[in-house]
């Protein structure tokens, strides 16, 4: 039986929105909000939209209206009262009441502020200006939102049983990356592939598949829980994340002297050690070098939980912080190491197999959990790409990433040129930056 | 929106079952029904299964009681007022009125027959006994409810990812192999694989697959159709088929002597002559030996359309009779090969690029269409195994199948012998039955 009321409600929608909910988004990126909101509700902040592959482009695939749809489908999303009543009312990391009073207040009424967009050279240039706690909110749906385009622009030309294969494919390759996860003992992995999915849908399916296959770590599992807060609520999962560099890229870019910049990676540590303990205590090092910022460190941030390390070689990051940890009189297998820089399986199992019992090893598993669809399609374009949305100033002053893959670098070369100075970083190895 | 109703409606069934319709067998057992309501009304037959893989011990996988379920459900199925309409009214290979009106008013009026069941040495011994007519319609529902019973008791086992991603993959294996089959140019392929089916609705997604894969013939494609009623009916595709070896086996158990026994297997194609034309007049030469049967046909016999090639050696086969039909005067060119034995998609490649061009190849794809489950699940216990149901006695006399592999003969061995003597069948080469 066809529901036929179904099929008419269906057939209402002018569009198929990509983003229907504004906590569609990753649980770091409002707490990083509820940061800004109380130390740096002044600063005016501009992100803007980077295509790192330079080759795919997005703005012959992607038609021009249709963006604009949905960006402004997502613009008119409020937040619901159940998503309100879960934020407020959760506990994360086993803290309750994580998000306080006057930011839920703030988020209730918030709406995702103005865009603006142009083409140049075959890609989108997509721009937010405002309140940095105002428009920090559109980088992820802003990068969903483009993932999934150029997705559907890939499977609008595809037949019924060609698309049910290729999700079969798809689907075939995660279980057999989670079977072949299954064996790690002790794992501990997390979804963090939010911003780079191949579709909504897609990630709730890699994420329940996950649930399956390796067990919800709060029953025992090694599966420790989604980036995703609608997700997370939906399926009854941990949300899970802490902060990322836009916070030191914002803070840098408003120091004044060469003194103050150096500073100021610690100072943003520092606002979140007295809002956050635990689990949110996660020193992400690597926004100007991780071996300077290590040892430049206080000795207070020895004492915090973790390291989460997003770029360069991971295993010499992770001795460098193991090593760190010693120097300061720490116990490393006290400590939480993440990692998070374009992981798959066997990156996963040789990290695990070398770290695992030295420190404890958890895992954000982005894009090849949630996009891969590599060598799916021919011409391989459902293949993920490196999009990213940044921070890339702040009141006026241009923001700056160093990172430990000089690949991974970004803002105007003679900051560049000052920031290496500052944090003292010399020769670095780039790496291929895939997704 | 959940639909209350069909979900209520849903919770009602008792049984899932399996055979759902009078037509959900193959296009040949009606044609051969019709043919033996005209020529052999008064013929008693026993119909009995046969689990050649004995290793597969049927009745300890599967329950007595929901075997019992469901054939008890196909014995109360009748032909619907759409069923008789679409074969009163379709086109069969081109011919309007295949059916006649006598033979569809007794199969409107007509239920499957008793059955007869018990368990010995683990597996299930099933008989049907009655007119030869009504029992032989029991062939194809039975060896699809054991098949699929199969199926289920151990699909029963898996968790719901475990069963999509089978699924997804079982689907990725069939699209590669459609995938290959479209790089043969000219081919004409088939769905023969009702009987060893892992299920219904996976025989129907096969068949749309193949529709949406290589085309529907009759729009050009590689794809000539189902043997499968319902989903021809469905589908809105052509139905296909003959004959099988139970007609001349039927028909050799009742000679009285030794010389109505040699000229049995053509008597059933002079009554075949007489009812049907073109694309049905095709020879099935193996049941007592392929070469034999060609050297002593009757010339009218070179006259047909073509043959199938069903046991043994199809390359041999296939080579005999190019040679028997340039032996008497007919070009092989103009007639139509169709292998139908255990196909893959390699035998089909190099079936299709020896015989394409010398005569018109065709194929009936059965077990490894409808069934390659191989590989799959831990233990293989979802891989398609040698499962039949075949004519036994007539009139109390054992029905005896020599075929070109001595594998898949069947009778009591003195029968054998007389056969094989009177047939002129000397040493043979046995090939492993998979399927």
């Amino acid at each position: 039986m066809v529901d036929i009321a179904t099929r008419v409600y269906n057939h209402k929608w002018k569009i198929d929105p990509i983003i229907r909910s504004l906590i569609d988004t990753d649980f770091y990126k409002l707490l990083m909000c509820q940061s800004i909101f109380r130390n740096s509700r002044n600063t005016r902040v501009t992100f803007s939209l980077h295509n790192r592959s330079k080759d795919i482009r997005l703005a012959e695939l992607i038609d021009e209206a249709e963006l604009r749809q949905q960006l402004d489908y997502a613009r008119g999303l409020k937040l619901t009262r159940g998503e309100s009543t879960w934020l407020r009312g959760n506990t994360f990391y086993g803290k309750r009441q994580m998000f306080r009073s006057d930011f839920m207040e703030w988020f209730e009424g918030y709406q995702l502020p103005p865009y603006e967009l142009e083409i140049i050279d075959g890609q989108f240039h997509l721009t937010f200006e405002g309140p940095w706690h105002e428009v920090m909110l559109w980088e992820i749906p802003a990068l969903a939102i483009l993932m999934e385009l150029r997705s559907r622009a890939v499977l609008n030309t595809m037949g019924r049983f060609e698309l049910q294969v290729l999700y079969a494919r798809a689907m075939a390759r995660v279980w057999e990356k989670i079977e072949a996860l299954r064996e790690i003992p002790g794992l501990k992995i997390a979804d963090f592939g939010t911003r780079r999915r191949h579709g909504f849908l897609w990630q709730d399916w890699c994420v329940q598949a996950m649930v399956e296959g390796l067990g919800d770590a709060a029953k025992g599992g090694a599966f420790t829980g989604t980036s995703n807060c609608l997700i997370a609520m939906r399926r009854d999962l941990e949300a899970v994340g802490t902060n990322a560099h836009e916070l030191p890229m914002v803070y840098a870019a408003l120091a004044r002297t060469d003194a103050e910049l150096r500073e100021a990676p610690y100072r943003v540590l520092a606002d979140w050690h007295e809002e956050h303990e635990g689990n949110l205590r996660i020193i992400l090092p690597d926004t100007y070098g991780t071996a300077g910022f290590l040892e430049h460190a206080p000795d207070w941030l020895a004492g915090w939980t973790g390291i989460r390390i997003d770029s360069g070689d991971p295993i010499t990051a992770a001795e460098t912080a193991i090593s760190w940890w010693q120097a300061r009189g720490e116990d490393p297998r006290e400590k939480l190491v993440i990692f998070s820089d374009g992981l798959d399986v066997a990156e996963i199992k040789a990290l695990h197999a070398r770290f695992a019992g030295r420190v404890k090893v958890s895992f954000g598993w982005g894009t090849l959990l949630t996009n891969d669809f590599r060598g799916l399609v021919p011409g391989d374009g459902l293949a993920p790409f490196s999009l990213v949305c940044k921070a890339v100033s702040a009141d006026g002053h241009p923001t700056v990433k160093l990172s430990d893959n000089p690949e991974k670098a970004m803002g105007p070369a003679e900051e560049v040129a000052r920031y290496k100075r500052v944090f003292g970083v010399g020769a670095q190895q780039p790496r291929a930056v895939v997704v």
